[in-house]
């Protein structure tokens, strides 16, 4: 069977493998599509070299079907459509013990610290699967992954009906915090400097501003009549968004930090003081948030189809990523692999 | 009578006022003692000067009695023992009217932006005023002020029993957490450099380390199996403790930000992300918080007449601030002034 592995320094090969049997407690599944998500781009770009195995097969926002299922396994039969919740973690450490085993001491995340999706078909744990409904499509189920994001940040930062909620960063997770806000009945701003973003914020029927253009403080102040945001995502991972996060955030506020920071970076703590502000960080997903996202996709509250901005068979794997890099409009690419 | 009134420029006066009879709504209370806080050195110093109306009296650790009581006041008699939550709030704006009137848009901090107690009778709402014990001394009341900003701290981490708990700073507010937080059943650990306050907090009943002589990670990846901090608490408000804060929060630990920030500081935002930390701003206090610190002094819970250090009378007021300055050791010093 084809499978795509990262070579390091850029590149992709495609290499022909013979299909994992699952162990106990494992099922293989056929792969239907994969997306492609930022981290998968931090790998190609060489910064994740210190976690992948090269040659590694990487990937993880998928979907697929059931095609081989190990012993003991029970629940699941051969052809049912499923999704893969990438997480391994250990169940002894103390997040694990604590309930919260995706943010597990020892956590792998799978297309990462283990072989991904990018090929014909994969074989994970089955306590790792989701089952989607018949009815909806391989190539729509491939963003319940980044959308789980999505609910898990919402599910977070407490979103509630009525509130005020401004998402810094209008990338393809922070235009899904944007749906997910306003599928719990939130008002839901934008803030993007990408006017191609902007527009595709306010095409799936939510506010959007330039802060380039439009002073970002005075918008939400005189949107909120002067209360301030519930809450805040920090989607962008950049200095002037962390710097206005504070700024726009009401009297106990709440801000999400959704974004991946390399570096330590100036935040004015005063406010935290002032304000009685609150931060959350947010990381990956739980077991409910992917039913969560699952069940908006089933119901058509959130429609992702629009997201998917590029497809691409497998073979041209390695030319995808490198128009990621020249495409800063684009929001979803993913890889058709076996459907 | 005799009232202290900040001149500017580190000086201090001595002017003789008439009392202020109390309006409609309002009690006069004869001051009995009033604790110096941090920002009373801020004012001294010249830092807030921009807040203050010189010549200005100051001051709002108080305690006192009831001496006259304005028009349309109920439930108070003359001689009942009081303490000012000195917090004027407009009542409003959308954080009271959410009922967060402690970080009301507008809020007057008494003895800051109005007149304060060092004087021999101070005039107030009646609704600012919370009833001590009668057996309660006038000299253990002037705490109880400091003690409602540890209690409005530990509510805000939400301090549960057999959490652990690290205060990092052990200066009088961080004293005073780390106190409310062991009367909660915490374990609680106090970082701290200067080695007579680390002997304050063992004395006091709670472990102690000096982080310039230990590694405070190590030691709390030890104390914690691993698991890492419940709860920290930044009181000490410097780069080195901020830059440790993230290190020794566990998965989901919660870190409450006491201490005021000045200028923006750089933050592990990342660790927030990866272990899915929270941060939680805590400024002055509410009603309920100030019931909470009268009820464990009135129990005999926490003991703070350990914690005055220094007890000079009102004509010795700006001595005792310069004191303060010379005295990096010291705990709270408190002004006589009507007992």
């Amino acid at each position: 069977m084809q499978a795509a592995q990262y070579l390091g320094n850029s590149k992709f090969g495609l290499a022909e493998c013979q299909p994992e049997p699952p162990g106990e407690g494992e099922v293989r599944v056929d792969v239907g599509y994969v997306g492609i998500c930022g981290t998968d781009m931090h790998i190609f770009h060489g910064a994740m070299d210190h976690r992948v195995d090269i040659p590694q097969v990487i990937g993880h926002e998928m979907s697929g079907t059931v095609a081989e299922i190990g012993a003991g396994v029970e629940g699941f039969e051969i052809g049912e459509k499923v999704v893969v919740r990438p997480l391994d973690y250990c169940g002894e450490c103390p997040a694990c013990k604590a309930g919260h085993s995706h943010v597990c001491h020892n956590l792998k995340f799978m297309g990462i610290d283990t072989p991904g999706a990018f090929q014909k078909s994969w074989t994970v744990k089955a306590r790792t699967l989701h089952k989607i409904p018949e009815d909806m499509s391989l190539r729509t189920a491939a963003l319940v992954e980044p959308l789980s994001v999505a609910t898990h940040d919402i599910a977070r930062a407490r979103v509630a009906a009525g509130e005020h909620v401004v998402v810094l960063g209008g990338g393809p997770i922070g235009q899904l915090v944007a749906q997910v806000a306003k599928a719990e009945g939130a008002h839901v701003l934008v803030s993007e400097v990408n006017p191609v973003r902007c527009q595709f914020a306010r095409d799936h029927g939510v506010e959007a501003i330039n802060p380039m253009e439009q002073d970002l403080v005075e918008f939400v102040d005189s949107w909120t009549d002067g209360k301030g945001a519930d809450v805040v995502f920090e989607v962008a991972g950049a200095k002037p968004t962390v710097s206005i996060m504070t700024e726009i955030a009401k009297v106990r506020g709440r801000i999400c930090i959704v974004a991946i920071h390399g570096d330590p970076i100036e935040v004015d703590l005063f406010k935290f003081f002032w304000r009685e502000l609150e931060i959350v960080g947010a990381r990956v997903y739980e077991h409910e948030d992917f039913e969560r996202a699952i069940e908006l996709l089933a119901s058509g509250v959130i429609n992702v189809d629009t997201f998917i901005s590029h497809e691409v068979p497998i073979e041209k794997l390695g030319e995808a990523f490198t128009a990621i890099d020249a495409q800063p409009d684009g929001m979803k690419s993913i890889i058709r692999i076996g459907s």
